[in-house]
Formats: C-alpha cells, sequence, structure tokens
C-alpha cells in the first residue's frame, strides 16, 4: 500500500489539507499522496459519495481513499475502515459509500476504535481528519492488520445517508443532481446503462433538451443532454454554462421520459 | 523520465485532476507529479499557452508537461507529443504551444493514434485527459518510444490558434493582456529584451502609466509598469489590484510609446 | 531533510507555486513536496504566522517550511534561515516567525546572502520565492551546511511585525481575529491555557456567545463559541457561517470576560 487519496470539504483555504498530510507524512515518509478534491460542498454527503465512487476506479489497487466529509464530527458517529477488493475506504459512517460497490466487492469493514493509532488518545471534537482518521490511514498504509484498528461491523448497520435514489417509472426515470462541475456541467444519478440504447429525452422547466454526443454538438449556447466521462446522464451548454442557465443545484430532481 | 506536470482548465472542485493523477500512478507509481496550475479560465488557449512557456524554463530537463486545455475535446482535432530539447509535451493541437520555443530546439511531434497506450481503446467525448493524454503521459514517463504513440507530423501543420502576436510600430509597441495573476497584476506579451534598455511609457485609457523597477516603488496606490518575473512588461498596482482599477482582461490590447 | 512545506499568499490561479517546486526537484528531484496552503490573503502575514504555527508540530522532525509571504519583496528586508528544533523555517524577515516557539527552541538564524545557492545572482525584484528562497530549501535539503547560505544574526533583530498581541486584563482577555477558516470560523489568538478551566463568556456587538464543546453543540444556526483543533478560542456558528453572521474581518478586536 503506497497510496493515499484525500477527499475533503475543507478546502485549500486553510491548512488543514496540509496538516493531514504532515500526520500521514510522520508515520509513513514513503508514502505518496494524492488530492481528489478539497472542494466538495461543506458537509455535502451527496457530492462526497458521487466523487469518492467516480474516482476508485481509476486509482491503483490498494490504494488507501481517505474521505473526510463530517457532519457529525464530535458526536457519537462511528469511524470505519472499508477493505473492498479494489482497496481501501477510511470515512465517518454517513452515508458516504452506499451504494458505491457490489456487495460481492465488499470484504470487511472495522469500527475505529484504537487509539494506539491516532494521533492523541484525547482527539480534537473539531478535526478527526487531523486525530484519527489521517494516522489511521498512515498506519494501514505501513501494513499493520485491520483487526488491530478495531471490531468488525455488520455492513446492514452502515448510516444509510439522508439523500435519495433514481426511480424508474412507467414514463421514463426520476433522479437527481448529483454533482455540478467547474463548467457548470450538470451531472446527474441518472446511469448510463439504463439509458444508453433507448430513445428518451429530458423536459426541464419546460425545455424539452435534446440528447448529444459532445460537449460541441449541436450550436454554440444551446442546453443539450450527453452521457458524461462519469458514465451518468449530463446537462450541459455548449460554450457555456447549464447551471446558471437552469439555475438548479445539487439534490434538484430532474425527468427523463422515454420515447 | 521522472516528473510529470500538469497544467489544464479543470479547476480544483472535481476530480477531474485527481482521477488523471490515479491513471498514471496506476501505469507508473514511482512517477512524481507537480501542478503547474489548474485555473487556467476555462478553455483560454491564450493564457494555458503563457502559463506553460513560462514554466518550462524552471523544471529539470525530461520533463514531461501535459496540458489540458482542450476546446475542441471529441472533434477531430489531433493529440500530440511534442520532444523539445528540454523535455516533452503532450497537448492537443490548438494553438497551446505556437512560439513557445525556438525553432532549433524543436526534436518531433508525433500525433497521438496507437490506442495501445490509452485508458481504453473507446476513449469518452469529454475527458481525452483521462482517457489518453494522461496514460500516454503515463508510458512515456516508462521509456515507451516516441514511435510507438503514433506517426510523426510536420511542424507546419500545426495549429495556429487564433489570437494576436505583438506588433512594433513606428511610435512604439502594440500588445495585449496575455495573464492576469492572483494580486491583479496584468502580464503583457511585450518581452523585456524589446524594451529593456530604451526609454518609454503606457498611455492606457487616457492614462500615463510610469515606469517602476519593483511593486514596492512609487506611492501606495500608484498604477505602475515594470518587467515582471516572467520577463514581460506587466502593470501592477503598488498594494493593490490593477485588473480592478483599469477594467482590462486577457486578450485586451495596450500600447507602449518609445520616448 | 526529506520534506519542503510551501506557504504562501501566491494563490493557485497562476504557476507561481509551480514553478517553485520546478526549481526544487531541479536541485533536489527526491525531495517531497507538501503544500500548507497559497490562500494566505495577499500579504498578511497575521494569518501566514497562524498558519505556519499551527503546521509546525504535525509535520516530520527536520522538515523544512519554506514561507513566502512579502509585501516587501524587491526592497531591502532579509532574508532567513532558521533553525529550531523540529526543524527550519526559510522566509523574509518581516514578523512571520515572531513568538512560534519559546526561545529555547531556537538555534541558529543565518541571513541569506550567497548567490551561489540562487537560481541567479541577478535575483527579480519581485519574485525571491522562484529566484531566492525556492532554491536556498532546495540546497539546505541535500545537506548544504547552514554557515554556508550566509552569517548567523542576533535573534533581538529580527523584524516584529507590525500586528497586536493579546491582552490580558481585570476583567478578562482583548485578542484579535488571526484567522478566519473555509467555513467562516473565526480564530481568535487566545491561547487554550489561558481560558480552559475558567468560567468566561464572549461579548461581540453586544451578542452575549455562549460555550460549547463541538460544532454541533446548541441549535443550528446559534453563535457559538469554543476551543478549537488549533487550541485558540474560536467563534462559530451551528450548521452556518460565523464571518457572515457577525461581518468580522482578520485583525478585528474581540472581547472575553470572565465569570
Amino acid at each position: 500500500m503506497s497510496l493515499i487519496t484525500l477527499l475533503t470539504d475543507f478546502g485549500l483555504k486553510d491548512n488543514y489539507v496540509g496538516v493531514m498530510k504532515g500526520v500521514i507524512k510522520s508515520i509513513n515518509p514513503e508514502i505518496s499522496l494524492i488530492d481528489i478534491t478539497h472542494n466538495i460542498a461543506p458537509q455535502n454527503i451527496i457530492e462526497g459519495r458521487f466523487m469518492l465512487m467516480n474516482s476508485i476506479p481509476y486509482f491503483p489497487d490498494q490504494t488507501i481513499h481517505l474521505v473526510v466529509i463530517d457532519p457529525g464530527v464530535g458526536s457519537q458517529r462511528r469511524g470505519l475502515i472499508i477493505k473492498f477488493k479494489k482497496g481501501y475506504i477510511i470515512a465517518p459512517d454517513n452515508g458516504l459509500i452506499r451504494g458505491i460497490f457490489e456487495e460481492d466487492q465488499l470484504l470487511e469493514i472495522i469500527e475505529i476504535k484504537n487509539p494506539k493509532y491516532w494521533l492523541t488518545s484525547s482527539p480534537s471534537f473539531t478535526f478527526h481528519g487531523r486525530d484519527i482518521f489521517a494516522p489511521v490511514a498512515a498506519y494501514l498504509s505501513k501494513g499493520i492488520p485491520l483487526k488491530n484498528f478495531g471490531n468488525p461491523i455488520d455492513p446492514a448497520s452502515l448510516i444509510n445517508g439522508n439523500f435519495p435514489d433514481y426511480k424508474v417509472t412507467n414514463q421514463g426515470i426520476i433522479g437527481y443532481i448529483q454533482s455540478i462541475d467547474h463548467f457548470g456541467n450538470l451531472i446527474t444519478n441518472i446511469p448510463e446503462n439504463l439509458i444508453k440504447n433507448k430513445s428518451w429525452f429530458l423536459l426541464i422547466k419546460n425545455i424539452k433538451i435534446p440528447r448529444k454526443n459532445t460537449y460541441n454538438d449541436g450550436k454554440i449556447g444551446e442546453i443539450i443532454s450527453l452521457i458524461g466521462s462519469h458514465n451518468f446522464l449530463e446537462i450541459a451548454v455548449n460554450q457555456g454554462n447549464a447551471q446558471i442557465r437552469l439555475n438548479l443545484k445539487i439534490g434538484d430532481q430532474i425527468e427523463l421520459f422515454f420515447g
């Protein structure tokens, strides 16, 4: 295990991310560190989960993904190590990993309990990323066995998170916006495999949105839908910003109609 | 080749940059990665080219510069590997490398064609950074010979990009703003060597702007011009923001008068 | 010495940080680089000092901290290498290191004078981070002895910086805001050890602010004070933004009353 990724809502204004890296390097100087992003909207588990789910496939096997989007820090929420076929996730138990891999990919879940592998046995109330999650990731990367960190828990006991799923109806699919990228493209939670070889259209705020293959298809300024590089239905504007044009936000519902 | 730099307009909100790094580390776990910047204005080739040109001299020989500012992604624009005396550039063919080094520095240009070194032989229409350019950079860093990636092309066939050059006139030089930094300093495309030992002044919006040596010369709040650390003529405000004061943007014309 | 951190006010829009890393890697290809933050408010020594002070304890021994917040660049202000028990700081002499460690932690201070270890013997007037501080950090990391960089100076001669300290009064403590984080939490300069086991309250703009343990204590939207993860008194809003609610900025005074 030679690579740890970091995914947080800490932003890049403060030293929070740098300090977590210092803690990790103090324990394992040889480790490589890669930022996924630190600009998740504060406490937004929907977006954090989306970023995690869409990053894991592109990292080496045995990568440790350290995910700190943690509205419940300081409360009794559990801290987790999830071992799955391709690697590890270290995260609070709040819905961040709901549905992000098939059941047979999941190998073991440990509740983090042993302060021996924390920065301090009296962690701060407000920054478990530094005091618990980062040092646990570093010790895990050094080969400390999973069982040393705490006891296995039942996957059925995981917190589900307070966000919806898509629904397939008679007419089509009801989904929601799960991420908005830097260019203002709206990424829904409707997966490619449900719509790839079907005929469909979107209707948003009474605008019928045509289906295209790339951002540059259609006229400049036209609102289009396409299957994005994340393999989800995406809404974009050719050389423009769909978020601003449609005034939608993460969690907003969108409806696709077959036919 | 032990170092790859990344320069994009992807921003740091999404996981796009992190995912490209995951792809690279999956192929070459030993590689070092350094971000030049990911905050190029979306699809702004002028600014991307400027940042690339002003970064190359400071990196080790044999560095691979991965540049993804790619308004034409998904269209038929070519992907390139440029081998030059000091290293390599991997970028779309859209003007990003126009004039950034002398002809005798340029050793070879390859059009990227061989899907063997891509993430997938069916790349997405929207994210060639992840599917083509990042894996090509990683394989190149592992020593795969240039000819394996595709065929050489004629440098004369490169896309020129749709942006102006400076012009020397009888009276002075007409240039344009090619970058605006974090402090609001306006960096023009008028090079130091044309003005260093001459007497000149700038006239912008009827303001005659004095020439200084450092940001702290002159009064607080004064608009000044100086030769900046990039070796281009730069417009600044002592302890202030020239972009806001003068209300100029990238591509805007400025005029320098000798005398 | 295998780790250099970078802390600046350069932002992430430009290539300034990337170029400093290129300079360092050109001199010492094996070095690890970690960003503390580059989003210090421009030329804000109060905030830069705070970030440095709160980062050092979390990094490995012998780490070199490269700090470039440098309003006086191009003037006669001195450049420093500070050797202390846990590591090194390379920074301009402008108050950045005032009071950040106990006197007995300080081992030696060198004024940077020898251009042999600079990028060029004619450094630019505007970017000593690239031309002087980064190469000095890189050569120091390679084991070049301190005395080669310049002569020792008297710690008593260091610039004190133009910012206040907290004051203990008969009634309580007068402090100021020294940092505002990404979540809008206001971090004061009143240290935990002065208030930990005492009874006190804050009065800000005639609002009496209750004391809590975590961000989630109290009602949603309530303004609270707590001892933050930095071990300073902090003002926060449960699931909200204290900076916006109270309209305070770095340097603003706040008053704590015992009782």
